[in-house]
């Protein structure tokens, strides 16, 4: 037995629990922030048998990963405060911290 | 040493807690959601001896062991809406998913 | 690779993160009440490399020891309702129980 800790972004978590939930696994999500102090990160605990990590980093990667993503930003072009437009910025989304531990005892009672 | 994680619920959270501290046990409660996405979890993290793994397991089993509870529901009986009236049902209450990792060095400062 | 679990008061984890984050860590903090029931903590999740726990430990220790402090209390000297004046105390505050597991499989994606 192995327990999956991933520290994930906030956003990508309905996504995750849904997909480990369709195949099967059961998630508990914690309340988290950081990571570099940033908020919006959530941690989830996943308990798997030895031969279904692979398939959980394989479900956290394809729903957590992180990926480029346009977004719009209103930020000063020049540093003036006349330059303020909007204008499109590619930006980092996603991305999780995963460790796997060993399960020493488990019951469920 | 070990480290005991439990996740419980919510509602069985205080006498677990106040079980342990009778007991000598030191216990930290995580605000949690989930399993099976369901609100109203808590993970609880227990530091123990080695010898005390089976002490703290029972007192989980005790405190938070699923069992059937009569509840009245006000849940339609045949689909129909003019079919709502009380009656009682039986539910699963409580429950623990119960983790035991080993600690490689553990230190209070 | 190890993970270092901490359980510290709430009113030092400004600290311990932002002195972890000058030193190059990355930590995910949980939010979480107990040891003895007490609300207020904190525990704090760092992913680090083998030869980095002792430096965590440290950064830790520096940040969270438990140590005396002088506050003002109104609490009744002689248990008369007459007898509350403001008084100096010694209290402990901080402390951190600190928690280090292996890991077995550590990915970033
Ligand atoms: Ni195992
Ligand atoms: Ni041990
Ligand atoms: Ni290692």
């Amino acid at each position: 037995m192995k327990l999956v800790i991933a520290v994930i972004q906030d956003k990508d978590s309905g996504k995750l629990l849904e997909m480990l939930v369709d195949e099967g696994f059961k998630a508990t999500k914690l309340a988290s922030t950081g990571g570099f102090l940033k908020a919006g990160n959530t941690t989830v605990l996943i308990g798997v048998e030895d031969h279904q990590v692979d398939d959980v980093v394989g479900i956290i990667k394809q729903t957590c990963k992180s990926r480029e993503k346009m977004v719009t930003t209103m930020s000063p072009l020049g540093g003036s405060v006349e330059s303020y437009v909007p204008y499109p910025v590619e930006v980092i989304v996603g991305g999780a911290t995963i460790f796997v531990v060993d399960v020493e005892k488990f019951e469920r009672v």
